[in-house]
């Protein structure tokens, strides 16, 4: 079991959930299903049912992760000690709401842009809750969204603050391709129409429009297709980009779209665990 | 430094971040600030100095964990190894936004709740984002909330399905009171004006009304102060409430309302790093 | 399997049981059996059942943790992999002999004290062995005493330390009841009988007894309930408590008595393992 | 710090003190002392020093490891962060008087034995308390005591149930000699005079006379001594020595006595924290 | 600290450096210097600085990782407590040895291939040493090779083995760019001629000869130029080479080379230290 | 499973093997099989065994570790999950292969020693691997080699260091003999003859010839042999020997031989996984 969840459930655990240890008999078994209570996406079955069953718990299910789910629908049935699935019960719902909760969000989000574009990637960030990355980029993946970056070691991401202390886009983009593994891409933020062309002359693998607006990014989409420069990098735009105003920008010729909110605003699905 | 805040470093930096590697010299430093984008409560700030400090960055703040904090206040500024700021920017950003989004959440409903009865305390559950629990807790606390049990083994708290395994109300709380140490206070879920007074008589610390709904509640409370049973126990409120709803039940006169909306759907707060 | 029973398994074992690894044919198998050499209270036998059985040795044991045992017992019938059972025994040894040694100077210092007065629990400390809280408090309540808190976070626990810095009893109960979670009991020390009736008058959930003696203690008793605050609170006695004097206190009216010996300064029993 | 002293502090301390953290000023400073209750020796106060002192706190003592300590003497002088004392002060004390309860026993009963034969070595066992295993042998150390072997992989020490599995003390012996590496020594328990003279002759470094009994063994030795073996093997007397009995054989001319009651079945020193 | 350096000064130290514990008074203080016994590149400089930094010993060197060493240069001077030098020594000496031993091997390979075409990539595999890959990469890229990716979820390398599961380069090749990241690159592994403009024409970021050989690498190469395919890929050439074959294949218009040899067959290089 | 064994999964894993969970289907099975590619010693394959069976992958072996190896021998034949065998692939063969060259090593130095001199031992040293202590150790011993001391506790060690600052090799080995526990032997280089025979009649369990040539040492042995020491002690000889340079000195009546290029030179043995 991977250790990031053991010590999820220490931390809910402490010392032993004393109600139930209490009140319930040692052997005692019960039937318990896990419950949707709204619609949405299903999303970390996999990973709970690892769970229930590390601690020898009866799994059924016959929904898997990205299936759409509706308000009552049985999502997990669980059968056998009745303490167990008890002290469990808080940090599965825990986890499991979180992670349909952001795959909800994320193919609701991508559902809206694919019916005006279908050829932009609805992307997440490194905007993800601590301690809960792979969980929320698998939410993502889920949910039909690209996982972008996972951590600093993924790609080269080379923004305003490295290019300030570099001096240029350009002088940027050359030490990075110089010493950087060919094995990884590079992307680089631009700002301006210039610096978009410049990164892409310099072989940028992508280059982000951040916070250029749509106006400007159009601009600069057309001016990289007249200098033949478009098919020779992807395009991601990004920037405050949120579920209510993304359909402004959808109709851009870009490649990616990538917004933090998918993780950091996200709300948890409601979901519930029904005693038979 | 807590293991949790070494798990989310690594998670976030793997084996190093390549991009200020490359790019930024290594004795380079720089100033920089965290500034908020939006108004807020602050919460988080001391464990983000702290970590900032355990790498050898000098943080100066004139701000305290439960500040005010408006659009443009800066929150910390840094001094030190510019690699090392960068590598830790976004870590420390997504710590701090969720901690100051839940004590936000928690600010603005219990400012609610307190102008039409400041009686009542708002508290929060264990629906706590999954490894964050000391840090949501933390931001309920900062928040003006109050963090309710942390974990399973803080306090008895008998739910419905506990009672159903023990046969009754009046059972499941003898039991409780019988084998559990002198040093827990004992909570248990009612659902009826019956089960109200046999736990009130049964001595209870806490009586939680669980999805009563406002008028079965108002009579429940009514008759427990007939039988003199009010002043025995704490009256917890419970089920489906949320910010926009809280106010329906800001009347009734209980002592505590408990959401799980302050951590399983509350959004961070809008921050970011500037560079001098 | 508990990250601290690993770590005590891996203190002892090192890089492995070079005598067993040496001498004892990797596939050979035999059976032993857990044998008590002297006369106490079983605690303990769920554990260290759960660690042979962790490395596939097949555990009978027709025991239960709270049964009292007799010099020559059988406690658990092992079989399976030799060189297994020799490289765990003196680790289940160790943990199975402290445990039953706490549960039995429990259960006789509170049999003791039930046949004088049956109304008072014997509570153990925070003076538990470092490293095994956790299996202390488990062996107290085994041998039919009361844990008292685990830990630090589990109850307010206002020592003369604390009352100090605050400047009073009243203070220090008023500063409590504002700012600690609900969820929590308020404990404080009293040295004197004014204290003491502040304490019952400022809503403590417990009054403890700080080395207040006999006499005093009757004194305070009787003060406490004269104003009718007997019943408000529970009263700990406290303080140089052992098995030798505890017969001294045994006859005051107070609801817990708790004694730091039980686990500080208690012996492991005597067990052997024998092979067939 | 050791991971293990970072285990103990967190199981004593969980989710904090909440206590102090609500009574005790942030930036309240004091001073405190560590002082005995009783007559002792002293050990482990290097260890706590450090604790102290990873936090921040300033120590200042006077007094070290191995001395000897009266009671009212003053340990550790501590100065600092009023809350950081209060919240570490049990952890502290509970491992400083478990070590100086095991040096203090050690110290005892190989000051009996040296008035009687100053060439005997008293030793420990690995019948240490689980966890506690490098504190335990290190206060055997401090106390003038042999620690004996820390762990299994340490020195070969051949049983009864092993030479069972191999048929004979002189077989198990030459599997030994022949397989382990040069760097470990050997030591077999022998129970009778006959295995007694063949482990010696076989080569072993340390020959155990297992609950032999006092004439036993000094016909052994005599023996040993008639075939010119006794200066090639160290003999050590084990079996149920107590200090109570341990005078019953100090007068034989071994090399070391063992008893695993120096850390089975030894109590903690009386020590506490006062504040200035 | 890393907690594999953590983990591997454990492995060493154990209960403690009994000889120098014994041997070498606590406050014994002493100048030593690392210095080289053969000639080769430094590696590794910086992490042992900082592990003994970490203990207190004051570090000063004048060479930095990267620097040509030759035999007798003084790598590291370090002064202080005696018993921690030589407590850290082998720890220190084994870790710098082995990095040192991989950068000059890389250096040593990379140097001869550019003397005939300098346009080549020098870099190594996922064939590190177990639980050193960090240390492995980082030497690798200070002796002047590229690491090539670290870890499976770097980058997506398509093998033999998918591909003979999903049919054929073309398959997986789209397979991978649909359900990608567009943050990684994707490599592919091509046995033939066909393949190699299958998956060029797939759009394939890297394409590795495996195994082809010289001749038909270059024919394959020439294909690839009169198609117009040779810009759009990396070529990376594999299989059997080490440093005695390796000019065979440096004539090859190929963008990289890559060896395991590096580093599961590279030697430590001779480090030693010495005391004034 | 071994911490180690689970950071070494970790470091090659990180977030997931995204070429293998894109491309093999979830339920795909298949079988696969570990096969030499060069002629050697098996080591380490009990370890690989439970890695993979610990993930539920089937393995059948008829061969056991010291078996010896030719090309194209079946080493291990695995059945099960398709994506788990590939994500575990890389790791277990180079721990295999690194175990597996480590034993070779030994056994091929060995019986070169051992055609010449048959008592003599083959030793390893502290030069291991960082992070691969017992694996490196269980390959020598695996190899027909002796493990010599795994760390600083497991023997004393008198070195060079340590007789400058004690003054001289007889004080050394008094300090060491009063204070160290009878379980530990004591071993001391020395330099010269006079000290070899001062280190022998000082009770030395082990007298290292640290360096001293062939010459030198056989005057030595021959001094020792002629004061009736020799038999009193083992004598190590140790100092830049490698496996080209041994016979040189393997007609010397030492006991011991030892080698860090054991465990800091050798390479990896080529094996590789193939798909059926």
């Amino acid at each position: 079991m991977d250790d990031i969840i053991k010590y999820i459930l220490e931390e809910d655990i402490g010392f032993g959930d004393i109600t139930s240890n209490t009140l319930i008999p040692e052997d005692k078994c019960f039937d318990a299903r896990i419950v949707s209570r709204e619609e949405g996406i299903l999303a970390g079955v996999e990973i709970i049912k690892s769970l229930f069953q590390e601690y020898g718990i009866e799994v059924i299910s016959s929904m898997n992760d990205g299936d759409g789910i509706a308000e009552g629908d049985v999502i997990l049935e669980l059968s056998g000690n009745a303490r167990t699935i008890l002290t469990l019960e808080r940090t599965a719902l825990n986890l499991l709401m979180r992670m349909c909760g952001v795959a909800t969000a994320t193919n609701r989000v991508a559902g809206k842009v694919r019916e005006v574009n279908p050829k932009i990637r609805i992307a997440g960030t490194r905007k993800t809750m601590p301690a809960l990355k792979r969980f929320d980029k698998l939410a993502i993946a889920i949910g039909g969204g690209d996982t972008h970056r996972y951590s600093l070691d993924d790609m080269v991401m080379i923004k305003d603050n490295h290019i300030a202390v570099v001096g240029s886009v350009k002088e940027a983009l050359a030490i990075a391709k110089e010493n950087i593994s060919f094995s990884k891409k590079i992307e680089i933020e631009v700002e301006t129409k210039e610096d978009a062309i410049i990164a892409a002359e310099g072989g940028a693998d992508i280059v982000m429009f951040d916070n250029m607006g749509f106006e400007e990014s159009q601009e600069t989409l057309k001016l990289l297709e007249e200098k033949n420069l478009r098919d020779r990098v992807l395009i991601e735009f990004s920037g405050d980009v949120n579920e209510d105003n993304i359909l402004d920008y959808a109709l851009l010729d870009v490649d990616i779209i990538s917004l933090g909110a998918l993780t950091h605003s996200s709300r948890s699905l409601n979901l519930g665990l029904d005693m038979d």
